[in-house]
């Protein structure tokens, strides 16, 4: 503080000299919480690169300077000794953040993920060559009521602005009972399914040539990163498993999970938990802490509810760590922005940063 | 159509008459979207009921129209042979909503409630006698983050503006043990844990003599109402589930309540979805739907969330219409603001119109 | 402190009274942030009036807690000897809000009202006979482009859910040319015009026997409550003055209304600000401060723009404490929730409170 | 239409063929509103440069679809004879958007300026030398309140995260009285006073040597691009020139600048509106093609507002189609995001696709 305050004087001597006295006879008042720091502006110019682009954004304040911070935080969080707990929170693989979480897992950015049923369907279901497709919120000649009658006559579910044919559900359940279910004939962990998950995805991808990499459960089984997923009851994937279950003596463990989690969570030497979106991943990613003696090193949310309304999903990271979630001395930095967006450009800023020498 | 337009004729009349001519020489043009129907001016006046002041937005537009609106959608659910699906997201039982639920309830209101292990956790909480705390956002003397450290010194866990003293947690627990878990000695459904949870805290509460009111899982138990919580992992109460079943027979089947559920929902006569913010409980609520039949008659979401982002906890109704979670004809609303206010808002209207007779 | 420390003390007896021993051997850490302030559960019953209600939300925590605090707030600014400045953005009298803001000024709990353009156009055209009508966000057999595609070619506006058929501004011109302009040959203040403008709107209301009340600028004008406008250009009302101008020698000064504004600031023993929404009117409405010894002694906002994003409209009411426009020991509360229903709201409990002895 | 069926005819044979008959048997809907046009994956690799990324996002949906679109229409816009508004709400130069938007006007992609006295007042205190400082929402020690309080006590404002001492307001005050008043003795248009302050922003700037580029003020004077501001007297810049207009016979005509500024749009070829934030800027953006037969082909809005209530800051710019301000075929999208990450963004990526040949 001493340093600090000695600086400030300094700053405040140059200050006079770029006022060219003009502030003459002056008193500046004693400033404690103030301190020199001069915002910069952002520039921007043909070619640059998006970890220039970050870059320029740690000049400006604003989200612009929340970017920045949570693009260094990752970076720290990826290239460390940390292990990274990834809560992905539902409409990600439907509508395009798919490959981005698919190959941080590849590249061995992530250590457990936590996800939810509906992406895990979804990716899926891509995964076996179905696709999702550009959509409309508002289709020509309807409102969103009529349209959303309409898609329901021709078979087609919407997901904001992204469509899914629906006959790809029973391509889906079809992969599952041929591929998937056959391999569990009892009652196991929710991680297990979702890693027979992976590896069925993986052999059909590949068995048929699909195009389309073979996604997050796949490349999480090939790379030993376990899937956790508490609420898979709600989703297509549970609502299959279920009606599974009528006729075998399949079933899941909705405990079992936990005590693997936990282990890995009191092993880490580190840990840092990436949340996009809010939800039972976010919380499940957190609440892993409350069980441990340890907590989370580094934390970024890219979340797109407001914090001002109390509900968990736009919750500051400040208030997990009254809870015990966060380590007191974490870095964490929350990004209020569509994460459709604030998810590539903070990726590709940290790889960036963490492949380019 | 047609009867549209000959009333909007007449109204055009009208309108010449009130113009007194100034638009003299003017011709209107055709016009079918548009038809007369006045914004009429809120008034209030102190000592209106607040059936009164709904009635008063009922004549503005902008989300006052939609709060008018929920209710009398409300107010037709409650009211009919519907069976009512309640979705009780994360926050709402510690901040101050666990009272309008349990009353619902008790009041024959709700048929089948959806909700999170937080929400139960803390309703228990209050049910057994430990009590949530007004606390603050920014505490006198610290930053966010230095509040919430000093939080975890003083061992109290916040809620956005909430405190909830730790050792709650280590009562709750004795709870569970002493009074629930020695009740199920095995692998049961999630919602046989809900209910004999509801079982022990209505005893306890009558047994102790809290003032509190037994809360939400004890009025469900008491009134054959089944309470829903997909994600139990993800809670406090899920945690203790998960560390009494490493040492007894106990756990919970993951798949186990959807049987019933969707009996419940095959056999609904007309149905109603009442959602509370998003998350699990929202999504779970409207997936029944999804592989029986018939499709919601009535909706209504009270979310915090804003819909442009693409989240499902601001998704939209009619959105969830293209899956079928919704009749094509079905009376749905969805009023965008704080659900702590609109919540008791719209109760307490949709009771004045069902009780004052 | 000590107080509280001692009170906290007792509550902890309570508090181990509470738990029956449960958490025996338990020690409890030291507390100081955290005091016994226990959140009470919102009640509602049919028949409950908006005071009442208002009253519940004060138990419960979230935005229920903040609005029962604007509530507070509000009663004590409009009931003692505070100069109390209104600022009110722009959709709310199109919308139904106009009726409120007119019988507050009417029964002398506003002193000073800063509005736009808009707003006063809207007045006005009521004022005179013309009407707003409740409209679609998304019509029958539209999408919200083509929907507004056709509103054009049907000559109706659309603000939000609400329309406005086109005519009306013609009525509106022909208005300002024979009641309003005829009396201004000169350059004046924007508050001169807003005066003669609500004098005609209530002559001419008057004359016509107009059933929707004269609504707010005429309030103001009855009143002697100055309206202060100062994009003024920035509306249909700037627009049809702008073109008056070009003909004859009337024009407005921008910076004539400052003088008197900051008098009345000056003269306020006490002063409170309630703004409704955002931008100039809730600027202006602090800024006024900056020129004065003095700030608000008392301040309530209704915003719905969340302040993470950094804009003025959604900002804290403390931010503006740093730049004086408040007392450091103002009330202050912000209420982040959709202004048509928190302000009927809070002004119905604020009546209650005030006017039911 | 037909076109598209059999478009869709085919793609789905291709679909049968990618599903490898496990649909067999399945009858496809008659689907006219869904069309093939899968949904790809955004892919992020270090080094790629924004105009790589923004690519990228245009295979998603959700936000990302959005500013992909935002930037093909920025690119139309800023490329052919089209003559671009640029409005641009109030925290922007502050905060450090400065550069970004002076750096437009000196390549010539910005033709009409319309914006707040406060971005000009900040502007013009960093183009003579003062700065603004990287900041705090919540300091170390203090509630936001308290915070707020003792930069009141050091005589620093704040703007969010962003602190400015108000000794450069002393500063701005007399390069103001020195620089700027001095040539204007008389009752003139409020245009002519930003081009002065320009000029006088420009000569101090390179007089003093300052190293922060001499801004947006001064890039437009030095480039005839006429600045807009209609709520001036709601800005520290409105409040000097109010009282400088105390002692002498300048004053500032309300009405003057709106003959050349709709001259501007009349005699606009094609127009395109870029359109920062909300407020006045936004609308008197939009408004000025009121009073034109023309409306705008071009239009893209970085909102940090929601639409669902009803404000204008958010309202979407279909809206604005119902009054005429955008022509009916328009290219438009609305960008519902962290302004200060967006503008960077979408610039950088138009930059690129214009610049880079």
């Amino acid at each position: 503080m001493t340093d600090e305050s000695e600086d400030e004087g300094e700053h405040g001597h140059d200050h006079e000299g770029e006022g060219e006295g003009e502030s003459e006879g002056y008193h500046e008042p004693d400033r404690e919480t103030f301190s020199h720091d001069p915002v910069g502006h952002t520039e921007v110019r043909a070619g640059m690169t998006v970890g220039d682009l970050v870059e320029q954004y740690g000049r400006a304040g604003l989200g612009a300077a929340d970017v920045h911070e949570a693009a260094d935080v990752t970076a720290k969080m990826f290239d460390d000794d940390v292990t990274v707990f990834f809560g992905l929170a539902g409409a990600m693989a439907p509508t395009g953040m798919r490959r981005i979480v698919s190959d941080l897992i590849r590249d061995g950015y992530i250590d457990v993920l936590v996800t939810t049923g509906a992406n895990l369907t979804h990716d899926s279901i891509e995964a076996i060559g179905g696709k999702h497709h550009h959509g409309e919120v508002h289709a020509e000649g309807k409102t969103e009521r009529e349209h959303d009658e309409t898609l329901r006559d021709e078979e087609v579910d919407r997901i904001y602005n992204v469509y899914l044919p629906q006959e790809h559900f029973a391509d889906f359940e079809g992969h599952l009972r041929e591929e998937v279910f056959p391999e569990i004939e009892e009652t196991v962990s929710i991680e297990r399914l979702t890693r027979e998950l992976g590896r069925a995805n993986a052999e059909v991808n590949d068995r048929k040539g699909i195009e389309e990499d073979a996604g997050i459960a796949a490349a999480a089984y090939e790379n030993d990163v376990p899937v956790y997923c508490p609420a898979i009851q709600d989703s297509v994937l549970g609502l299959q498993a279920w009606m599974y279950s009528q006729t075998t003596d399949f079933s899941l463990d909705a405990l079992a999970d936990m005590t693997p989690l936990t282990d890995r969570a009191f092993e880490a030497e580190e840990a840092g938990a990436f949340v996009v979106g809010g939800g039972v991943p976010k919380n499940f990613t957190l609440q892993t802490m409350l069980v441990t003696p340890g907590a989370y090193d580094y934390a970024v949310q890219l979340t797109m509810d407001p914090p001002q309304t109390g509900g968990l999903s736009g919750a500051t990271l400040d208030e997990a760590r009254s809870w015990g979630k966060l380590e007191k001395d974490a870095e964490n930095v929350s990004v209020y922005a569509d994460a459709s967006v604030t998810l590539p450009l903070i990726v590709a800023a940290a790889r960036e940063r963490l492949e380019s020498t």
